[in-house]
């Protein structure tokens, strides 16, 4: 039983229309298969998508202006965070803590201004997380990978309540079993296993960010030995770590 | 950039008053050393410590009483989950959200009923999680790892709000800083990277969990790759990782 995580090389500046998994094909010292995870930082994701705004095209409304003068923030940026909510769940100390438009829970909606080149231009989560992983699956298969391709997981970094720090989580996912199911099996001692669904495609997500630089120019890292999670077909993505609303006690 | 997590080999059943340290030296294939994490898994902590309890010398009080009515469960349980908690934070659906004595906020205080060996027993997390882990350490380093000995995490897994699953995260820690901290530095752009303080410790056992098989055979992982966390010191430990109340927004 052994999982390495072993960051891909250095790949150029991802641009709109960039295909981000031949890049990451590339990047590959080996050649990638199902017998591997890649896990991708979402903000290249989102450059080869497009999902940037520049903050000089945004015309703040009302909220976003009360907002950005009780917090002291750019009133454009707010207004950019806003657009990418769905639910205000916090708004506390300058921190807005969002249920974005995909469902996720963080802070700021996940829009993010470093490492993009210029403090005008902000990035965006992927429109929809899961099928940028699946598109990622495909363009690696189209660039080399063999069929049906890595396990793919696009990862943002959150913050937690209760506890310090952030650790990195999949918001996108792409044939890989995000979920691993225990339960009904049995403990050493026999006994059934109660109530253990390990969140795996988070935890992969989590160590993966050790194995990068946060500086954002290795946002990519070949996951081996964890092939049993991969599956054929693409599956239902990160989406099925979002608990339902009804469901969870903080919200 | 490269990180490793390889499960040690099978232990013996752990009983009170055993050297833990020294089952951990003894089942690792290779000499164990600051260049390594090693991650046990605080089932088998609390059992070297005797931080067990049976159900049958239990008496519930009026509370767990009530609680266990109310949700269908063994008050004896309720009662010792109830005395491991400071603060009982969400009671819902037989949940029991509680923040613990130690301040740690998860579900039913931490005490399990799994891999006991008797229903009648239940396992409770060691009082003092961090202190566990500074004597793991020491006792390592008696057992032959080279001085300072590796870092150590004593992990256990919780749920999350707004995610579905349970992750495993540090609730001890020695010789590791739990804490990554990368404020101030720069992104590829050369501007400063915000609010950036990566949970290190919770990320790494995260991901360790998926390296061990849940039967408990296998209750801990050697990390390698991670030595840049490493420290001389056993440092403040994973109660660094544990958010003031006041600080924090869900509470």
């Amino acid at each position: 039983l052994s999982l390495t995580f072993c960051a891909l090389e250095e790949i150029p500046e991802v641009r709109p229309g960039d295909s981000l998994g031949t890049m990451l094909v590339e990047a590959s010292p080996h050649p990638l298969s199902s017998e591997h995870v890649v896990v991708v930082c979402h903000k290249v994701v989102s450059k080869a998508e497009g999902r940037l705004r520049r903050l000089d095209s945004v015309s703040p409304g009302e909220q976003a202006l009360e907002l950005a003068r009780a917090y002291e923030k750019d009133p454009r940026m707010v207004e950019v965070v806003l657009s990418e909510t769905q639910t205000l769940l916090r708004q506390q100390r300058g921190v807005l803590i969002c249920e974005t438009v995909h469902g996720l829970v963080c802070a700021n909606a996940g829009v993010d201004a470093s490492n993009t080149g210029s403090g005008e231009e902000v990035v965006l989560l992927p429109s929809d997380p899961d099928a940028s992983a699946r598109r990622l699956r495909h363009e690696m298969c189209m660039a080399g990978a063999s069929p049906p391709g890595p396990g793919v997981i696009v990862s943002d970094s959150f913050g937690r309540p209760w506890r310090v720090g952030q650790t990195d989580v999949a918001i996108g996912a792409a044939g890989i079993r995000v979920l691993d199911d225990w339960r009904g099996r049995r403990d050493s001692f026999g006994r059934e296993l109660q109530a253990t669904q390990i969140a795996s495609a988070d935890s992969i997500a989590a160590a993966s960010d050790l194995a990068r630089r946060k500086d954002g120019r290795r946002p990519a890292v070949c996951v081996s030995g964890a092939e049993h999670l991969v599956t054929m077909a693409n599956g239902p993505g990160a989406k099925a770590l979002q608990r339902a609303r009804d469901e969870d006690l903080f919200r």
